[in-house]
């Protein structure tokens, strides 16, 4: 019997809380936030930086917590409600659920509950700036004080793993293409146009792209922790002394890279004199830094140079792109395969199928990591966006429905992603028609023709038309940049077509590389998402401009047991039967015996209806 | 023999320049600017505002002087390039050709050119608000001094004609839907939404709009010259004294509206003791104005409220909009029924066919002005952007190749426009293929189905891809919104597809109505426009958003004799049909005798090729 089933309310987390708030009184702190996040804003974050998770006992990837002397609030969105539930139950912690009617956001929460002349804390470097300005307007009329010099949650957490730091690695020049020189040469024409002095970096894959340097400081993104400062002669880098080997050390000297602690940023920042404008981006720097640097000079808050340089890749980087790309491709539609001609004959799960397909990717020849945790979905279980079987919580797969797998890998020459769903048994005719739309505007957007100057808000359309027009739609982005050797998800470019005033929206340039995945969710029913990656490429300059046209990176058959061609364009069965001829071609030297003959077969052109 | 001829160099321009030089000298002006623009940045001018071509002999619709001690210099665009070296071939006034490279564009000249300390002078009330901002930030360093309290121009004018005053009428309730006081209240409401306390509009459609009135102070505009001001519990309309009727008089007593002079703006706002902010658009009021009133009170800088509430029509408009776009469209359709029975058998040119145009649409009930000059443009005429056929200069039509006419009327009940491009005899295999191409576009377009939050950059693209599939492109938008009784040409919303940093897009809502005029040109041979007016119109609404749609406002055929089946996919067939019977259904009760059995022609079902 634990104290809450006893009436006394005093989970381990509430004790921590406590304690917490003991120290919180003391520094007169009387709202404290925790959210989920590292100093650099990271898509995942490391136990180190678990805080949340820490104090509250709530394990899910997203939230944020806030302790005030009357309550303690968890918020989280809907993924993780039932999780949270759970999860919360022995303590004294009221859940938000973000996004239901009538739940306040954190940022109005605290507007309502904040007194006049009450005082916010936060870590500084947990928040970014982007945040702290909002909510900073949000109490403006309150006249709130913000204490953000520390993480006062450290004073309570006396068993605190350490801060990540894995050893940094040099990328080859030949497997980078372009030395930091010329990177920086590059960037420092950026910052000339931007008429900047200085560059604040904070985002890691940023730093790791511009210095030729990988680690793994963050689950599934190659990155170390680190800080990058540039002026017009000189550029610092600030990297934890545990991670640098002595390699590191000549590398950065003869690259005439200044090499400092991570720990030093604030101190570096504080002391120095700075000259001119400082570009530095509140959306991509934390709050305590951007606070610091924007008192002492002038500001440019733009995107990193860094982040769109980056987005196009050189054409060495593309020939690893392609190599990686094809090979994972392979193994993919082997297992996939294997999948289709064993399923029902022996006891499969969502986990043990995941668990098989890492393991044949871990085979390929330059594997480093996943890219991100293979989404292994089986029939609803598909339709809950995020999805994450667990071993307590997992479906048997059988020989009926669809089952969808979502899921890429760090190579030595590139980072992959790819969803395929398929058929293992009995389906509906409405599953069929949803899945033959989707696997239509994933090829119609792939086969588009459109004029340099087009960003990604012009294409979306055509990979939603196949369901808009059924009225259907799915949920999410089409498409999403992708690193090299690099975080799965990266900017500027993107493929989605709502409005939002103050996004900068980037044209989409030769050597771009980006994801399109349309998909369409049944709650309870099923998941569907076929997910190519297509790269950027020139097609005909004329009179009438630079017309431009992507070229498929992934290459594993659309299962033709899920396509209906009477829900086909003419048009639409020609890209499919194009797209497939394509895959043969490309994989059946790596295909022997049954394989082959399945490769054959899943691959076969289709007769047209008209 | 001329002044120039003799090698004097004196034309009556370069007198009229001079004399206005002596003035400038006196008034220390050393640069001055001649747009050619009203006091509301009105798309037409009238005479009296014709200063720049009084000064300059340039008659073109578009152009800039800037008079100097140094030289007077003209800037236009490419479409008056042969005109203006004509018309200036006598004066010493130098042509700047906009758009060439390496011609500085007005900005730019006076940048390079203007000393420090130096004057540059303007009449504030012809130059946007929005120009002279950035004109100040251009010249920011040399310390520059801005003259702009009168048009100096005017004192060397002495014959120069009225300004523009024509008769105000009302619009009766039962026709435009919603009267003052309901419109005057959804005004205030968006005041109240963006905190401000007072609004001044300059743009004369949004306050035609706005108190139901209509005038003819602009060419084919049907506005009165005009400036409102409104606050939190008062309306001020400031019109000239000439215009306005003992009629009026009553009904803006009646609607509480407080009537001042025209003339009395300035003063009026000069001793206004403002309260609160005030919503002001840079880009619709001029410079003066602006410069007032931001000099009194905090601005809002934004689009007129007027503008989006006037975009999206009632019922009522719609159901006249219909009609008239109904008998707007058989005029249209007898009359190029017309010119196929008789081209070749009469002699017609592009003067001649015009004008028999606009006298048919005299006929219908309602006519009160056309809603722009009609465009009748013959083969290799209709290439060029804004062709205008003169009587000195136009082409004879013969039986071959395309006509292209693009017109409208202004009607008791609605104000259209639509462009049709007919084949008058022998057409080429590549014009076959280009008027198919803007067919199926301009019908994609109009059957796409999309969700509410959808602006007209997502959309485009569904009219420019059977082109850009091509390698072909129009370079214009591909629609624009469509006043009631109004501007051919409003905002806010608009089709087009490029992407630009500062441009505020504005969703697709129910009502709007908007051209959907794709085209094909090519430079000396021949050009293509098919435009229809299509209606946002609401379709299902389920969990995936709301789905909207558009219908047809325009019911003309599309010359079959154009249309190449083998370059259309069988949905864009299944499109043409489906339009072709519609336009049957809507027009036939209009047609008799051989003129029906044309239209049974005209809108035969063509079979599928597949």
């Amino acid at each position: 019997m634990n104290g809450s089933e006893m009436g006394i309310g005093m989970s381990i987390f509430d004790d921590r809380i406590n304690t917490l708030r003991c120290i919180l009184e003391q520094k007169g702190i009387d709202f404290y936030i925790v959210p989920t996040a590292d100093f650099h804003n990271s898509e995942y974050v490391s136990e180190y930086f678990s805080v949340r998770k820490y104090l509250s006992g709530f394990t899910g990837s997203a939230g944020t917590l806030i302790i005030s002397k009357k309550e303690a609030g968890l918020w989280t969105d809907g993924r993780y409600f039932v999780q949270a539930e759970k999860e919360l139950k022995d303590s004294d912690i009221v859940l938000y659920k973000s996004g239901e009617e009538g739940v306040p956001t954190v940022s109005e929460y605290l507007k309502d509950n904040v007194q006049e002349y009450q005082t916010i804390g936060f870590d500084g470097r947990v928040i970014s700036a982007d945040f702290g300005f909002r909510l900073e307007t949000m109490v403006e009329e309150k006249k709130v004080k913000f204490v953000y010099d520390k993480d006062y949650a450290d004073m309570v957490w006396d068993d605190r793993p350490l801060m990540p730091s894995t050893p940094i690695w040099c990328v080859p020049e030949n497997l980078c293409g372009e030395n930091v020189s010329e990177k920086l040469k590059r960037v420092r024409e950026s910052m000339a146009e931007e008429k900047s002095e200085n560059l604040l970096i904070s985002k890691l894959d940023d730093i790791m792209w511009l210095y030729n340097i990988r680690a793994n400081d963050v689950e599934c993104n190659p990155v170390a922790l680190s800080y990058s400062f540039i002026t017009t002669d000189k550029a610092f880098i600030f990297v934890q002394k545990e991670a640098v080997s002595e390699e590191l050390i000549t590398y950065f000297n003869n690259n005439d890279i200044q090499l400092k602690d991570y720990n030093e940023i604030v101190d570096f920042l504080a002391n120095n004199s700075f000259k001119g404008k400082t570009w530095c981006s509140k959306k991509d720097t934390n709050y305590m830094l951007y606070k610091l640097v924007s008192s002492k000079t002038e500001i440019v808050d733009k995107a990193n140079p860094t982040e769109l340089l980056k987005a196009v890749k050189n054409e060495t980087e593309l020939e690893n792109i392609r190599k990686y790309y094809l090979l994972d491709s392979v193994v993919l539609t082997k297992f996939l395969f294997w999948m289709k001609k064993n399923v029902g004959k022996m006891p499969m799960d969502e986990i043990t199928v995941a668990k098989k397909l890492d393991d044949m990717r871990r085979e390929i020849e330059g594997f480093l990591d996943l890219s991100f945790p293979t989404i292994s979905a089986y029939r609803e279980n598909a339709a809950m966006a995020h999805y994450s079987a667990t071993a307590e919580d997992k479906s048997e797969i059988k020989a009926e429905g669809f089952y969808l797998v979502d899921s890429g890998a760090q190579y030595i020459g590139g980072t992959t992603d790819v969803t395929r769903t398929i058929v293992l048994g009995k389906i509906s005719d409405e599953m069929k028609m949803h899945f033959t739309k989707v696997a239509c505007g994933m090829l119609r957007l792939a086969k588009v023709k459109f004029l340099k100057g087009c960003t990604g808000r012009n294409l979306d359309i055509i990979a939603r038309q196949p369901l808009w027009e059924c009225g259907l739609d799915f949920k999410h982005g089409t498409g999403h940049g992708i690193g090299y050797i690099l975080n799965v998800h990266e900017g500027p470019h993107s493929l989605r077509w709502q409005y939002r005033e103050d996004l900068k929206e980037v044209e989409l340039e030769k050597g771009m590389i980006v994801s399109d995945e349309p998909g369409m969710y049944v709650a309870n029913s099923h998941g569907i998402r076929t997910e190519n990656i297509i790269e950027v490429v020139n097609e005909d300059k004329n009179e009438y401009g630079q017309f431009m046209g992507f070229n498929h990176l992934t290459f594993v058959p659309i299962d033709l047991e899920g396509i209906d061609i009477s829900y086909m364009e003419p048009a639409d069965v020609k890209n499919l039967n194009d797209y497939h001829r394509n895959v043969y071609e490309k994989l059946v030297d790596f295909f022997e015996g049954e394989e082959k003959e399945m490769l054959r077969c899943a691959t076969r052109e289709l007769p047209f209806t008209f």
